[in-house]
């Protein structure tokens, strides 16, 4: 699927929680992961003259998650690109090729100093281009 | 204000990101933090007959969080009740008193063995009924 | 006793693993908070000049933590001061007065550029000397 | 090297501090997951009758962990082997070859109920000679 990003992250024992399965935390863990992944230089992130921050993040769970040696897979797309902000969508695949949840964030690129909203840097843009699928709705699942 | 539950929840340094602020991440521990505080008992969570899961979250950055070592308070409420699932509101206040972030998350009551939904305990129903607020909006700020 | 430091520490829900308990991991957690309480300015960690960097650490378990809404406390004390290092103790005792691990930890100030151990300011050595305890043996259980 | 297992494992961005490095307590998050790959199965751990805990852990940092998309490599090998017991060395390895961390934990097998050591399984000890590697000081950096 064009745009969408395959990303794999491992699973810890500290993940889990006594109910035995990855605590709904860890998820939010995993998909920070996929942003990363998507954008490769912590640079663009932080430290290249603007900071990316998280303005709204949802989650539905649909599956829980045990603890496996195979990683989960992070679907991680970008769904709508503006200047200073885009959101991300999301689905965390399991070892059996489940989705375990679905989720979405709106993130904006502020400046460092004010918490203002600046216009982010071209080699971002190009980067969430690179990665963009158009539609707010999951991609069918492969 | 009836019904809203206020759980002071520390903030540890390793909360915090190379950005210098508590990560995204660590405020979805904090809410789970209310959670935990709002029901006091473990058991009403896990190993009394039934497990809770979080079904959906939604949470909405309002201002960053530093360290401190004053915790943010949590405000948290019930702001719908059902048979085998509930919605909880949220605020994380920093400690100027303004408001970090607002959140909600459905929860499921659960069979443990199936996941399959279950009527929740008259003990959970009780609790849950104390601290509910009628309404699915924010309470006024304090 | 004279120079030990006794800092509060939550327990979180997301601390606990799959047997129930406190993972070992969140025991380092602990006493991460507790240095950072000895010391209360962030700026002295980083950001003012130079950097604080664990160096080596031990810990004992002696008794496993369960959840609690009581934090555990985390008893601190300088046992050892350098130029450009320092050692501490510690003890995290739970909700019953029982002592759940013994720890200590090598601390070294560092240049934040090359890595290279730098005289410590006369801030930090102040409040590290208000917490000496001359002994590196922990002291006795109150 | 006979014994001496290796098990990447990847940093996540939430492992990072204010500093900008692999925050120390995240090390034994490492350590841990090193653990668990030597072990594969989690019933040995914890639900097989009987749980493996923590008993002593030291770890001494050499070099500062940045972020990479490489994972760190954690070398792992049984250093002593008893009936209820065992000693672990590890060696934390990045993304250049160097030694980040040497560490070493003394693991014990007990009773879930009492807490007290008790023999371990055939086939944990199996797991465990395979790993044994016959010196407590580091093997040569490959």
């Amino acid at each position: 699927m064009t745009g969408v990003r395959r990303v794999p992250v491992q699973r810890r024992f500290s993940d889990l929680d006594p109910l035995g399965h990855v605590n709904n935390v860890a998820f939010h863990d995993y998909l920070q992961e996929a942003r990363v992944g998507l954008q490769l230089d912590l640079r663009l992130i932080h430290g290249g003259g603007f900071d990316q921050v998280v303005v709204k993040q949802e989650i539905a769970h649909r599956k829980p998650l045990s603890y496996s040696s195979e990683p989960v897979i992070v679907e991680i797309w970008v769904s709508r690109l503006g200047n200073s902000s885009y959101t991300l969508g999301y689905r965390i695949i399991d070892e059996l090729g489940d989705v375990s949840a679905e989720a979405s964030t709106v993130m904006a690129v502020v400046d460092p100093e004010t918490g203002r909203p600046v216009r982010m840097s071209d080699e971002l843009r190009a980067i969430l281009e690179n990665a963009r699928f158009a539609t707010a709705t999951p991609p069918p699942q492969t």
